[in-house]
């Protein structure tokens, strides 16, 4: 993972570590969709790309880190679908996807988590969740360039990361940050997805091929979206699921 | 403030909370913008409300403690203004707002933060910086409804918060979970703010009804507003700045 970043601190080895390198050994590949910015479509491109990656016959994994509002379980519409207990425990299936997230530990309740209370958590999530064998797991990321994107690095170790902004300058900045702590980092980078586009623009083209990062293609701003929530089989008839099918053949 | 929320640590006194209080003496209102969810606007809002109300000759400060992507300087274009030091540190003056922000000590390098690193920083810039005689103080607030927010009501004891939010039902869950949280704080709710309207919709209307808040209007989506950063002049002739305006009125 090359040189550690100064902000990496050293802690007293924890023996979960060795408790989530057992869970994960049989998942085959691990795709955290990050965007260091909100709002930017994250949990909606890790969602749809589980979708797919299932219809496709993949046995795929879908786990829910965004702390500041969880909502993979609102898309997929997973009402009712809880994880049970086994030696662990064992993910929902949903649509056909293993699906575990936060929001099964913090609901619906505002619970504002001090940052180690946050690792912990994430600690723990890993520590018991039983993935089982998996062709991907697909994690949609904390929000931010904080400590806890460098707590999903340092828990699963190996990660690829799929970077998410939209084409406006204000949010490439910040998105700009992520990826230089990425790089910096030395993490393996699937690509940077330009999403919401709303008129022709380089901007994100540009941005990433200074990082010296894949392009993954523009995919076009829609409105309908909105109603699709919810409802995966509506989802995966959308021109934005038709986009992310181009994304995943290029990643997987 | 009502009763204390339940992840509100009690910690050690810190002596810079009294150097705060004492800091912050001739500020008359400080107006906290919030959101929970990233991506809604914050920062085009705190920076549009400060420079209408500095047009209104009232004296305004503008303090940006977004963390994850601080960016009302780069929406002022506030490049080369540099904070002075004398017996604290005298924010500069940008178009007549006086300007601090959390960049001035991050910079634009890749900086995650744990938790308790967070609230020190925040802490310190409060400590330090000297306001002066301020009518209005608007502040960026922290993505998230983590510990950041918890800060601000900590540090900051009369601040009045303004909520934004889309009309995105995926959006409005976790700005839910921000409003639940004040109210149940019991902290002044200026009203909630309907940003990137696109369609005809009532659901954040409804949404702040529920929440007995104040509905603050709707605020059309503006493509063109992408070109306005770092041009202030240009952000004043806009339509969202028009209607910001409206908004500016209802709570000064």
């Amino acid at each position: 993972m090359g040189r550690v970043h100064k902000n990496f601190k050293v802690r007293a080895p924890d023996p979960r570590l060795a408790i989530i390198d057992e869970r994960l050994k049989n998942v085959k590949r691990i795709f955290v969709v990050v965007s260091g910015k909100g709002g930017v479509g994250k949990s909606l491109i890790a969602t749809t790309l589980s979708l797919i990656l299932t219809k496709r016959s993949h046995s795929v994994g879908l786990l829910d880190l965004d702390f500041h509002g969880p909502s993979c379980h609102f898309i997929l519409g997973a009402k009712g679908a809880m994880p049970t207990e086994e030696k662990g425990i064992i993910p929902p299936e949903v649509h056909g996807i293993k699906f575990m997230s936060l929001v099964y530990y913090v609901g619906d309740e505002p619970l504002p988590l001090r940052g180690t209370e946050i690792s912990d958590t994430f600690t723990e999530l890993l520590a018991i969740t039983r993935w089982g064998r998996v062709d991907y797991l697909i994690v949609d990321a904390p929000p931010g360039i904080g400590e806890e994107v460098l707590d999903v690095i340092r828990l699963m170790k190996r990660s690829e990361f799929l970077i998410v902004t939209t084409p406006s300058s204000l949010v490439l900045k910040t998105v700009s940050r992520l990826t230089r702590l990425l790089l910096e980092l030395k993490v393996p980078i699937l690509g940077m997805v330009e999403n919401m586009r709303i008129t022709e623009t380089k901007l994100v083209e540009e941005h990433a091929k200074r990082f010296g990062i894949k392009y993954l293609g523009p995919i076009l701003f829609e409105y309908n979206l909105e109603k699709c929530l919810g409802n995966p089989k509506k989802l995966l008839r959308t021109k934005f699921t038709h986009n992310i099918k181009d994304i995943a053949k290029e990643i997987s």
